[in-house]
């Protein structure tokens, strides 16, 4: 009888290329098989809530796998990050029902996006260094345009797979955190680069290069052409998935 | 006439070994010199005022160096971080009197050490993980024999070349930062590993594998062999000097 984990997981995204699983490049699904493949010698197809791109870090990402390893629960996370590179760690295993996919039973994720005003070395990894004074109280008004469902095509990378791009945004706000400005978004789902693109338009906010009136036509556009570029993925974390 | 000029600077101590230059390793103080070399065309020597072992970090670290450069201080800031590598990060500079030395003027020195009981992939590079449950009020009850004026002999690397290992210990204590433990000392002076070995016995005090009445028996020693390990680098940082 085959067992349903769900574990909650850490990565520091640097040094891989993305979630997903690609030939010849280092990714993070491919070292949580490979461990999984070393602990219970069984070829595990790992399926994750965020399949996270190049550079991008996690902090509560979950997957799920089916396993006919009787393992305790606990002794997977322990034997895991025995296993697995540093840069990725298991923060919890749990067994649950046979029906839970980590993908297609999350209700919500959660990102988060990291700008920094100053220069830094250390941590460098973990934000946007962006030298130009932002306004924090306009990107805070754009916040409440994003909130609620909307078609969100404008924020989509051209060429993705998928049937449509209405998205409902349940929270959005900017905040400082010591020395960095955080984004925050919950949505029931995102497109592909959606929150990298939101987070480059909303910087063109801050910066007074476009108005909000302007924002709410980028939105309405539905064209990707008209929205502000994609923001670097090191500023990006997946920090929360809600079932 | 040569200008004297003070700079703090940031760096990221993960890739470097340590500040000092050597031949064939990266150090900082190398980093340094050739980008100033690039920068003022002159062969420049750099005087630090704390010489960072592989691996430990500096959000505070104070260099001096003399320079025929006509150059405003802060086009040295801004020239510098465009060659700098992005490790490294001149935080301000600033034309100071001939006589100042960054190593001999400094009136005190203070590090910050941080232990982190979970597992971590995000900021790993900057804190140890130490698995097991640490006592802080124990640890803290042992920084008031710290404090004050000790010859610190037990908790200096062997073969060290000073004169004596007298240290005036103005500050040290323990407190909670978000999931971090976190170590503040400042002081007059700090023997070759000194910070590190005082981090290895202090945990020993938190497990309980050695009391308070041992840990002023190991100072008393003036014996490295009797007091605990070298606690990792990568949890240390320089964060101030003061002159």
């Amino acid at each position: 009888m085959m067992r349903n984990l769900k574990l909650e997981i850490e990565y520091d995204g640097t040094d891989f290329c993305g979630w997903q699983i690609q030939p010849e490049v280092r990714t993070v699904q491919a070292e949580m098989e490979k461990a999984l493949l070393q602990l219970t010698n069984e070829i595990i197809r790992v399926t994750a809530a965020g399949r996270t791109d190049s550079g991008v870090h996690a902090t509560g990402q979950v997957i799920n796998f089916k396993t006919a390893s009787h393992l305790p629960d606990h002794v997977f996370r322990a034997a895991l990050n025995s296993m697995l590179p540093r840069d990725i760690r298991v923060v919890s295993a749990v067994e649950v029902d046979e029906e839970f996919s980590a993908r297609f039973s999350a209700r919500s994720r959660t990102y988060r996006y990291y700008i920094i005003n100053k220069p830094v070395a250390i941590g460098r990894q973990y934000t946007w260094y962006f030298g130009e004074k932002l306004n924090l109280s306009l990107m805070q008004e754009a916040c409440r345009i994003i909130i609620d469902s909307h078609d969100f095509q404008s924020f989509c990378q051209v060429g993705a797979d998928v049937d449509h791009y209405l998205c409902n945004v349940s929270d959005a706000s900017w905040r400082q955190e010591n020395d960095n400005l955080l984004f925050e978004i919950t949505a029931n789902r995102f497109l592909h680069n959606m929150v990298r693109i939101l987070v480059g338009t909303l910087v063109k906010i801050g910066k007074e290069s476009i108005t909000l009136p302007q924002f709410q036509a980028i939105i309405n556009a539905k064209d990707r052409t008209v929205a502000g570029p994609t923001a670097p993925p090191q500023g990006l974390f997946l920090t929360r998935v809600m079932y």
